[in-house]
């Protein structure tokens, strides 16, 4: 997880706290990207388990695991790029789409393997997406 | 959201970049009571939301979306209580059992009405509930 | 559903029966947006019903199955968009990602009324991805 | 999928296009068995890359996908049976109780193993069931 | 819920303890009528609430629970009719097909209105189920 | 399945039976531990019918369907101690929390292996929920 936006949230709920998670327009109104980060999280712990087990029933159940957690990566992110952002917030970060698109399909594609550094990518894909949402909540 | 241990948290974060979301021993080995807190901010914000409208089938919508972020929020505290929390953290905290018993009672109770300092009460025993969550992290 | 493109189609049985609904690369490896346009139609189905209702516990239930409908059609496209569509398909459709992004707003809008006409949008809006699925499919 | 009742109905939807999908008496009153045979194709799709593939987490995976796929053909058969189908369709077709029986069955059976000849069978009989539904529509 | 059924239920695991739950040979090979019966008796607790209510948020709530525990009966009653009964239960039982049909449109047909004497119509179905599977059991 | 409380519980029923199955002042109000001893059951079977098979495609489905039902016996069990239970009832039996924490506990651990032992741990567990669940019915 990108150190320096927790930061700058942690400092921006010190300042404004009441706002910490912003409602929308909608009736639930919450969103956090923190949500696809802990799955994505998961998935990560689901491929590092794997690799350091020699036990058949433990892989399988390791495999089972993160393929839910990766479509819970997939759903939430989906959430987010049709429910939370707006036609303003795509004007200001033209690659909103592109940014969604390559990380759900990165959500998809590991599950075909179990490779940390995919797992990272996708943190890092999730930490962007991170970043341009708390932006739209400052601005 | 506590100030305090999210300030400390990002602070651990800091000093221990690798560890941001310490594992468990089981396959998916990651747990956040986040995802108790946002699923109950939206709770709370379906309630705030049914009692400004007046439209008839907004204010059932809010209510079928306050069920069913309810059953997610005692969902995330069962998962917790059961898989992250063991022995030694009980005897520390001898009132971990009740604490969790409350917050999933209120978040059952919560569904009855729309009253926000419920939502409110619900929101403090995640809070309760995640500063303890963090304290274990740290022993 | 379009009407030229269903001809097309099966006119295209008629002659390719072995290929009625290609596999992708990936483990399942079957995608048809006519899920996405059987939901949407059934999101149809529950306004008309509404409408045409004096019952207000069928209105209430009208409203619950609408939610969910609506909820599926939106899973059905994300479906298509993240796992089907390729970069190639994107160069040759520029318009892919706005295309979704609209389309599942507006299963999301759908939600907050219950206005035919919208529905109907979100119709012709799968009809526009559906016939550019089937041109990739040609391709 | 038959090609006549294709053809036909995408003729009616020429001149009867706001029609499309007849509506049965219930809220939602949107029916149409392209959702069980689009699961099943996904069921021989999964069946055919785990016989093809040689990679033991692809085979885990393609196991797992299948069982869901397969739970979802019988969940869309049931529906079929259960809601839409009445007294008089049974009357005009007395085998229909036992071609659902058997097609579900099939979905039940087919998680047992990896058989491409069964897929085709659970094809047909779902073909048959469409061919039957759709008779029942025009008459 | 029918007390005599229950009584010679009761009787019978008097007198056969050891076969009370049956496996069959499938995976997981447990199958047992008191799902259906249970989740059929929580639809029958909504009506009695909902009629016995005069607050406009617990009768939406009361529809959309009922919505799905109807929804659970149809499921479990699906799983038994497809997975338990073999043809030879048929033969012996050649109403089974119209049983479960029935009693699974009456799950169906229960949402649309509050009307005990259809819940309890629907136990009687279920208690019947109930009987001829655990005959079949002791054959 | 242990004898004694099932031989008990059929004579409690013999004597009570027109409170056979107890309605809480909830808007479904019926509970009944019976939901968890027969996911429990079905967690039993997968583990017997995974020892005695030597098919590695049928060892997986064993796995997956296992770690399916052991998470029903959790949501099952939840329900009881967070819905079902009240603070007389805890007063009365102090020992409810220890024991629902252990009951999930071992549905957890159940699936890291095939211990049939476990698994009849984790049905005696539940009897004893059952047990008390019963008594606080009389009271």
């Amino acid at each position: 997880m990108p150190i320096l936006p927790t930061l700058l949230r942690a400092l921006d709920r010190l300042s404004l706290p009441t706002t910490v998670h912003a409602h929308c327009d909608l009736p639930c109104g919450v969103y956090d990207p923190a949500q696809a980060r802990i799955e994505a999280e998961s998935v990560k712990g689901c491929i590092e388990k794997f690799l350091a087990s020699g036990d058949d029933v433990f892989k399988t159940r390791a495999v089972i695991i993160k393929e839910q957690r990766a479509d819970m990566v997939k759903h939430h992110l989906w959430v987010l790029w049709t429910d939370y952002f707006k036609p303003e917030h795509l004007e200001a970060h033209p690659n909103l789409h592109d940014l969604f698109w390559h990380a759900t399909k990165t959500a998809g594609a590991i599950k075909k393997g179990n490779d940390v550094a995919m797992a990272d990518d996708l943190l890092n894909q999730i930490a962007e997406i991170d970043k341009i949402f708390w932006e739209t909540k400052k601005a």
